[in-house]
């Protein structure tokens, strides 16, 4: 089943130029990035506990740990040896390659600083379902949508270094817990992001072919932004508004 | 990804009597069913205004009209012609045959009972993200797991009458804008789950092999919990919390 497409019917049929194609595409991350979200602001604010940002934490473990996955479920569906070489940067950047490691590692810096322990993260038993549902249909759909649409849904990286520097930023000042060797997954991204989102955007200019496939990769971007959305709605539920599911984390227990 | 086993190490290795894993199942229930959640209790307490009741409605379509897609998922995996014909049998209770119509179609009887446009509930576009993502993981875990950890996921109908006889009689009993017409859909399901939930716990009695299989049966059981109850914990955060996400469906204003 695909849930990418705008309903055809309402699209013009005159194709968007190319400055037009990447407004929409901007207009998104303006409506909806997980930037606009309360725990996101509570998060970079300080207004956290330590118990709070190991939930926020060990949650956000489970999408780090999907997104080689859906880059590799992209390749998997790749003919074209060059765009195959270009995404296999993105892999890299995450599982590491060799003695480089990657950005899972360097999340777990930050989940051990946090005191949670390694093997309980990595298992993701105490993660929020909910979590494990929208980073799951995030690899799903990249298998599965048109290959242009796949790509353009990495998209929602044009608006990650700003809520990168605002998070350096925020929790170093606001947690005293928190200090810069732990830092480091977002501080890489600073330079690996914008890399990865210049080579989709011109990719998607290039290959959305009409204005269908272009409200489609527009409407990718706005899945992508729900998947981070809905991870951040769970979060604040459970840990701010306090219904914690039965058998996620539960601060303060034992949790393994 | 397969999440539905647990650690096998920790599983002993004398296999559970029928009776044992019966009632380990059914301990799933006790444990986490969504008739604990806290939607479900102001739902059927009368608590909720038209509006939250027309938002649990329209998001519990996009479960309703999963579950055929998820029994024909299974049903294109068995190789058994009996129990593809069984099995056909859920799908025809959904979907309706012929002149007779199905759940679906009674689903829809009671959102335009709610005043619910009838083109705006089956587009799914103000649906939560996180009913989509829950729905469509139950679809994935029916399609790819092991066929008996799949029909084991089924086993939540187990639980349902109880909870769709206190529906039935809590909503007719607490909502001046509920009568019996629009609750067809609950008293049909109070003899169609019993049937269909005798027939998959024998299934899994007769096929689980092994206790690994029969945990991972248990396990399956814990899985269509977390996808009930996240479909609450989202409408609750923001039905009742108030924190709608980006483009859901917003009560009051014009939704279409």
């Amino acid at each position: 089943m695909s849930y990418s497409y705008p309903d055809d019917a309402s699209i013009p049929s005159e194709p968007l130029s190319r400055d037009e194609f990447e407004a929409a595409i901007r207009a998104v991350g303006a409506e909806r990035y997980h930037d606009k979200h309360p725990f996101h602001k509570m998060l970079h604010g300080g207004e956290l506990s330590k118990e709070q940002v190991q939930a926020w934490a060990l949650n956000r473990y489970c999408y780090q740990t999907a997104v080689p996955r859906k880059d590799a479920a992209l390749m998997s569906r790749v003919h074209d040896n060059d765009l195959r070489r270009e995404w296999m940067h993105r892999v890299v950047d995450h599982d590491g390659l060799d003695r480089e490691t990657g950005g899972i590692e360097r999340w777990l810096v930050l989940t051990d600083g946090l005191g949670l322990d390694r093997n309980y993260v990595t298992s993701m038993r105490g993660a929020l379902p909910a979590t494990r549902f929208a980073v799951e249909a995030y690899v799903r759909y990249v298998r599965e949508e048109p290959l242009v649409v796949a790509v353009a849904s990495s998209l929602t990286e044009l608006f990650a270094p700003k809520i990168h520097k605002e998070r350096i930023a925020g929790m170093l000042e606001n947690y005293e817990f928190i200090d810069e060797s732990v830092m480091t997954y977002f501080k890489r991204r600073l330079t690996q992001a914008p890399r990865d989102a210049d080579f989709a955007l011109e990719y998607i200019k290039q290959n959305a072919r009409n204005r269908i496939e272009q409200e489609a990769c527009v409407d990718a971007v706005r899945f992508k932004c729900n998947v981070l959305w809905a991870q951040l709605d769970a979060l604040h539920h459970a840990y701010v508004c306090g219904h914690i599911p039965p058998g996620a984390f539960r601060p303060g227990e034992m949790n393994g």
